[in-house]
């Protein structure tokens, strides 16, 4: 039996991990298309940010710890056409040359591929220039040449989503003074825009200047640096000077190898697999961002995570194998540090919901992360969305300070949301309580709890009555 | 309706709080023995270390917040005795008065006493001596005092479960050098002995004088100060002079009133209710410390806790009223913070769940509680208790640094095991990451996954082959 799965990221190592864990007998091939096999992409800004310390340290596992579990790396490999009738994979060496490998069952996790938005000039510039995206190690060493080479001084983000908001953080970190400019009214356009504003507010106490509902429109060599063009709220003019841009606008799946295979694409394009991770094509299985994802609550959807693709990767490392694992579906869980505070969402907002056919209605409560006579309690802003007709917990928001436990309270919420219960139910969840750490009600109770009290408590105090 | 609710704790307050939520209409009177309603017993530590500032500060609510609720305090009165035909109560108040007060639904939260075990002189010594125990109130007004007057520079602590754990560290934080005494071989019996030892160093780091398997066993007035005399964990002699001991060994149910009114008692001499809080004495329900505890998963047991007291509580006053609400069950969740450590567990250890017909197999592990590339990763010790036959989760036991989201860690397990999931399927739950603060598998998961390769995993390899 000979598994070969392409891509070194989340995916394709989780899949070759499950796959050597199950049968130590298997002989798995990982096809790599760069140096860096199971590199940490969500650690790519704090290697820029200087806080890393060597980008050999953002390895999840050493190659020498991956070959030790007995896979074999093919890297600078790349996997360029799938004869899914000969179980073959057609490959292109670093120097060029053309190979094939013979496979019994192929896992492919290609990935994402960063958005590049429609802004004037950002095909005619690059690396050369400070123009930047970010998504691979690749990206990020001609990210930090350009650093080292233009040492500048100010920089402009194109969003402000996860990425951007980390990047914001991690050039004010190296002193460099940070613009960002975000399309959507509100930073971080994955929380409601309330809770946006408090990171907007954390981003404006560092010195990022923000620009929200602001679009870059065009970009080009200025006479030192870069002058990007845009426009604001009500499309007036906006322009600035700058030594450095990065576009970090979201990604989208990688998937010509597997469309050119014959596979089928779903939401915002992913190829479709079922929960098995099979892709329909004969013995290929694929997993990660080049896929869709099922989630709990909507269906097949795209919501491309680094804990979805490690989920998914170990399923279909499973089934390689002959085993009969599911991908249990993903709940959007996500966090995201900005500076001293912590944002963090699970489930569904009001308009997502609404779109999947619920009835939502939220709440927003403010409790302490512990009792308040203890020092340094402070208040974590929590969103509780709920269906008003079956009183089911749908999502949740919590945005923190660092340091108010808020990245782990969100997977209580979590938990409670893979299992279908109630806003009501979630008092019934005995959590733990210390004054220092705590209340005898914890804060995500306390927020279910003033949902419920503007929700649910008015119609059972009048039929009490 | 005229509800009476006895007791200014957890229960008979949430009991009220309840009551007086779902029916604005209901009269709620709450008895309490003392005149400090609704103070937080769990927070007492926390002020006489010096952390609190005022002593009113420990009130969850003021006695203005309790009565604009629309509840009515009798403080300083006592419940003497209950008319349980007559549905009326016998009270005495502060001045020595005997009264009555006549009630519809009556609910007790007569709470907890202090265990005062066997050690010679315990009973002739108190508080004029500088040897004290800890529950109410009036317990820390009367350790105040003897702090202030005696101004001890050192002290012996009885028992190194929670609150001895909190007043060592209390105590230590006041400048006062602290001898600690536990019977039983590891500090914080409450975990297994290879997670209290790590709670047992860090009181050895902060100067506490530990000693285990060892008891006092008399107390007496010395020539400064008092004498102590204990024995060793082969028996041999120990004897200390200190200023000031504090014996801190736990609580039994304070059962006297409702006993006197003919209730049955259960395990540990707690008062027997149903799920509904009912003692079976008609419009008689009882609530918190003084009643068994419904255990998801030992069946009715004896487990005093404040969350529990305040859930109980609130099912009391519902059901008081007519409502149909049920006590869900504990699972023991608890948490503690010593010095720089935070220690927790929720449901079952081996020897707990062996008593209650499990095959229980435990694994340890000791995840890092974010990515170690990223500052200041540290590692938390999580023993992870499973059913060898079904897979089940039964319990998880962390001890980790402060700072590493050890409280709200325990929570995801403790909703994990509300559902009653299998340890392997911890490993579906959609659980939140950022390098900063996780894990793409949270620790939660990574100890979750170490305890199905050992204990699951060589089984499905075998059958693979």
């Amino acid at each position: 039996m000979h598994i070969v799965a392409i891509g070194g990221s989340d995916a394709g190592i989780s899949a070759a991990l499950r796959a050597r864990e199950l049968d130590p007998s298997a002989d798995v091939t990982v096809v790599v298309a760069d140096a860096y096999p199971n590199f940490s992409i969500c650690g790519i800004p704090y290697y820029l940010s200087g806080e890393v310390g060597h980008w050999s340290n953002l390895a999840h596992r050493t190659h020498a710890d991956l070959e030790a579990t007995g896979m074999r790396l093919r890297l600078d490999t790349l996997a360029t056409a799938i004869d899914v009738g000969g179980r073959r994979l057609a490959l292109r060496e670093s120097d060029g040359s053309e190979t094939t490998l013979d496979y019994d069952e192929l896992i492919v996790g290609t990935g994402a591929l960063p958005v590049r938005p429609p802004i004037a000039g950002l095909d005619e510039l690059g690396a050369a220039d400070g123009v930047h995206v970010l998504h691979s190690m690749g990206d990020t060493f001609a990210l930090e040449r350009s650093l080292d080479r233009i040492e500048p001084s100010t920089a402009l983000i194109v969003g402000a989503g996860y990425v951007g908001l980390e990047m914001a953080e991690g050039l004010t970190t190296r002193g460099i003074a940070v613009t960002q400019v975000e399309m959507l009214p509100e930073v971080l356009p994955t929380v409601n825009p309330e809770l946006g504003a408090l990171v907007h507010a954390e981003l404006d106490r560092h010195g990022v200047t923000v620009h929200t509902s602001a679009t870059v429109t065009a970009i080009s060599r200025g006479t030192s640096g870069l002058h990007v063009d845009g426009a604001g709220p009500d499309g007036e003019p906006l322009a600035w000077d700058v030594d450095l841009v990065l576009v970090v606008v979201g990604v989208r799946p990688d998937t010509d190898l597997l469309v050119a295979a014959g596979a089928r694409t779903g939401p915002r394009g992913a190829v479709v697999v079922d929960e098995t991770m099979a892709t329909g094509l004969p013995h290929v299985w694929a997993a990660g961002d080049c896929v869709v994802t099922h989630h709990r609550q909507l269906g097949v959807t795209y919501l491309p995570l680094g804990t979805t693709a490690h989920k998914q990767g170990r399923v279909a490392g499973e089934n390689a194998l002959g085993g009969q694992a599911g991908f249990a579906g993903s709940l959007g869980t996500q966090v995201v540090k900005v500076f001293d505070l912590v944002a963090a969402r699970t489930g569904l907002r009001e308009h997502e919901a609404a779109a999947a056919g619920f009835a939502p209605v939220s709440t927003t409560a403010t409790p302490d992360d512990h009792k308040a006579y203890y020092p340094g309690a402070r208040p974590i802003a929590i969103r509780i969305t709920g269906d008003a007709g079956t009183g089911l917990l749908l999502g949740a928001q919590l945005v923190g300070p660092r340091g108010t436990e808020t990245a782990k309270r969100v997977d209580t919420y979590a938990t409670a949301l893979f299992h279908g219960m109630t806003v009501d139910a979630f008092s019934e969840l005995d959590l733990s309580y210390t004054p220092p750490l705590g209340s005898p009600w914890d804060a995500t109770q306390l927020a279910t709890q003033a949902w419920v009290r503007e929700h649910l408590l008015p119609a059972q105090v009048v039929s009490r009555r």
